[in-house]
């Protein structure tokens, strides 16, 4: 086989074989195919396509090229759950402990944020002394106790995929629907998982913009896992504004511990419940009412919060018995934002927001910068929310008082005001199940 | 300027600047654009496209990456021939000496021959002693000396289209329209003259198949040629048989110096003649009738083999006073195949007949192959004659009885007869001239 005439079919609108895309992937992998017969290949796919069964085969070659989570020592339903990216989503610090306690094992990997959305792992860091790199042994072990270990992606998961999205990310080929669900879907797979929740943001904020390019990335995705044997279900939910009240890392834990703790912002607590209650429904079946009851009870009695506690301390992290929150710094500067005139407000822009957090030290303008877990920004509106002059917008924890001084210039901008009411979007838009 | 942005705007079929497309063969030529970006390019254009302002700068750009020879010390008329390969091609043997004979200046440069098609280089070092490497000087003093030179091309003519086609052969990007006219003219324009005829091959034994795929690549080349400011004419002519009878070096040579001295095959010297009444044409203006007049009579008088003669001498050749032809080497078998059944030939595929004289030893199957000049084929034949039991098809010349023997039976296979006479494909088939 010849990775020449592999390029030159795909060029020529053909669908290859799932021995052609393995040596593809197998080749890339271990550098006999070289990176400008990949980034051709890749172009030529980005023009012509793949099909579901090359797509499928694809993500499959990227999720063996490394190491492959084994959970078949566990004896109950293992789950997973992903998001496209957002600002203010902190769903996997709410939705992890809520499956645990429901019975699920949550064995999850999760990254790091990148411009102006956050990652699950930046956020459990601003714990004291919160361990995000385990042993696989280690890492086992507090599933197979607890039902929940949340760990940041080792080297070794998807190689493939590594070494692809950094040859596509300087070679233009990033936006190609079948190389980016299989990306993401080569990392669930790797991941062992048998049951996966995706939850595929749209809006302003996030990856993808429109409704229609996110329901064809559901799609694709779903079909992968189907074609893969998991069972996997895509939720379509807002990101025209950030979820929740808060964003920022440490501001983003307490806020995800009150939805434990049975209060938080409705929104953040409603996808959370959603998202946990599609988890049932794919490991057991039955009605979305009924699994969504089952969710809201674990909630109710603290359950979910017992896991949360018991991932927290197992990963070393420090939560005195009596304390509401686990030891995380807080931002030395607090500003609250009011605002100057009245009305409903126009909009609450996700990526501009999150850019604002981004720039207090939030999150990274580029994947070495550091980030400062204690700052970013406290919402108290959402868009469409009728105000009155002085009514409280927004808080700013910042390092500074500079630093302060300019998100609130920036804040300013979008404090802006309608005179008549308009209908919120929905927070869950659409659902992507693998069989209809 | 970022590489990956251009990427993405070709993928995005958009057009590039000028500057942007000086910018990537700039980089590309001096290795600050890495071949995988480059890749991805080339991948992007072969489906996005380019526009005629962009393909006319990409040649520019290629062009001008290495030596561009500068002809303004010659006061006449500086002209240049291409054709884009087919078998028993030697019309720049006859055009090239017929043109310095009407008082063009030909400093032409030419390539080896690969697979199935020849070379002009390769035909003329049949000839003892021939040098086709010259310093500049000598070849440009030749050229104002005797109107006609003919050396290899140098290694630093055109160096970015040397390094990109080199990528575009391991990256499937080869069959590109705007790339392949802007590879071909790029040697064109660094070669420096001001009149240019193109021969674009149709046919089974030719680059383009179809006579569409042949027109669109004249019409491309031809406005490249005029957005550069050169006069260009594309002339397409058949490559279904080959061209002449002969095919493979020292045999083509004897064929050329046939016309030359006014014998020869009939639609050898027919295309010889045409080719270079459209350069007195481009140069002059006038009608093709009386440029046709004047190049029959530069073939009559024996002006041109005059040139001709000149020129092997001037390149260290060696040819007695006396002798016909320049002193070559003849291959030690000739073996005379004959028909063993009547009827009208079907027809002389170039491309199979251009492969058994390239197993004979003529061509080349890699690019690092040596080659044999003594050996090849002579077609008594073509398409469509009315052929008897017992006439002759051909001569093989080889090296060895083996190798005739071989030949005899690749032969036997296109010896086919048809009882019913047809209509024969003509030689030209079209013209593509820049202005209409």
């Amino acid at each position: 086989m010849r990775m020449v005439d592999l390029i030159e079919k795909k060029k020529n609108s053909e669908a290859l074989s799932e021995a052609e895309i393995s040596f593809i992937v197998e080749g890339f992998t271990h550098g006999t195919i070289p990176d400008y017969q990949m980034a051709a290949w890749l172009m030529a796919v980005c023009f012509a396509g793949m099909n579901e069964d090359e797509t499928a085969w694809l993500t499959h070659e990227m999720a063996h090229s490394g190491d492959v989570l084994d959970l078949s020592m566990i004896s109950g339903p293992t789950v997973d759950k992903h998001s496209t990216g957002g600002v203010g989503d902190k769903t996997t610090l709410i939705v992890a402990p809520l499956a645990a306690a429901l019975g699920m094992y949550v064995a999850k990997m999760s990254g790091r944020g990148l411009s102006h959305t956050g990652g699950t792992i930046d956020k459990l860091e601003s714990i004291q002394a919160f361990e995000t790199e385990r042993t696989r042994d280690a890492f086992m072990e507090q599933v197979s106790t607890h039902g929940v270990a949340v760990v940041g992606q080792s080297e070794g998961l998807a190689p493939a995929d590594k070494k692809m999205y950094a040859l596509r990310d300087v070679t233009g080929t990033v936006a190609s629907l079948p190389l980016i669900a299989s990306s993401i879907m080569s990392k669930k797979i790797a991941s062992g998982a048998r049951h996966i929740v995706l939850d595929v943001k749209v809006g302003d904020g996030a990856f993808m913009n429109t409704l229609d390019d996110a329901r064809a990335l559901a799609k694709a995705m779903v079909e992968i896992g189907a074609k893969l044997g998991r069972s996997v279900c895509a939720v379509l939910s807002d990101m025209d504004q950030p979820l929740g009240r808060a964003i920022g890392n440490a501001l983003e834990v307490r806020e995800s511990i009150d939805v434990l703790r049975g209060g938080g912002p409705a929104d953040l607590r409603d996808l959370s419940v959603y998202l946990t209650a599609k988890l049932v429904q794919l490991v057991e079946g039955g009605t979305l009412d009924d699994a969504t009851k089952r969710v809201s009870h674990a909630l109710a009695t603290g359950a979910a919060l017992k896991k949360f506690k018991e991932m927290v301390i197992s990963q070393g992290g420090v939560w005195g018995d009596d304390e509401i929150y686990p030891e995380m710094h807080a931002a030395p500067v607090v500003r609250t934002i009011t605002m100057s005139s009245a009305g409903y407000l126009s909009s609450i822009p996700a990526r501009a927001l999150g850019t604002i957090a981004m720039q207090l030290g939030a999150g990274r303008e580029e994947k070495t910068s550091s980030i400062d877990h204690r700052v970013g920004l406290i919402l108290f509106k959402k868009a469409g929310d009728e105000v009155r002059v002085g009514d409280e917008f927004a808080e700013i924890h910042a390092a500074t008082e500079e630093d302060a001084d300019r998100a609130a210039l920036q804040l300013a901008v979008w404090m802006k005001t309608s005179s008549h009411a308009f209908a919120k979007r929905p927070l869950i838009l659409d659902e992507i199940n693998a069989f209809g």
